[in-house]
């Protein structure tokens, strides 16, 4: 039951791709992702995702255009509609997403986590 | 399913303690609000509450100490534990929260808002 500092949490990791989890509430995750370069297509069938960056800027692609985030901005990602990521400098990006959330959704690939790390 | 700019949402209110809804998933709203002065003690029976803190300071008082939050820093009240917002000087709030979750929690008064209002 401490505050999070959301900038000290961002040193301490530095991997792409591999969110981290910064708080827990009502059944949801509030996660951190440091990202670059582009993510597989993937969706989450039962589970709408938030995504709003922190610093950079993030492209989430769908099927029929592209949603440009800057800082400050948000965007979710409803359940079953597809999307893939892409940023060309690296993004920090907070996400809101139910703790069941798999960040590659219904696909497996090598950016799957599995195992959620706490920071 | 459009992105949602905070500092362009920001600039559609000006009421203190009176939140606006600007997105909604997986059951959890993500609202903005101004605040300044001081809120009533309180506590939301079944929800926890996330403060994420955009300009300005926050203070939420618990029972047994104050949580000081600055902009980047957020805060989980976790259900059932009384708090109570203040803020000396106007800041600016995002919260994570159930649909359900009324603003003044189990207390009724001037600052309850009944009748959510998107942005």
């Amino acid at each position: 039951m401490d505050k999070v500092n959301l900038a000290e949490k961002l040193t301490l990791f530095s991997e792409h791709w591999s969110p981290r989890v910064v708080g827990e509430l009502n059944g949801q995750y509030v996660k951190l992702a440091k990202v670059l370069g582009e993510f597989e297509w993937h969706k989450h069938p039962n589970e709408d995702e938030l995504f709003l960056v922190l610093a950079g800027c993030l492209v989430i692609k769908l099927r029929d255009r592209d949603v440009w985030l800057e800082p400050g901005e948000f965007f979710i990602v409803p359940r079953g509609v597809e999307h893939k990521p892409v940023a060309d400098r690296e993004a920090h990006v907070l996400l809101f997403e139910p703790v069941s959330t798999l960040n590659t959704g219904d696909v497996r690939s090598d950016h799957t986590v599995e195992d959620l790390q706490w920071i």
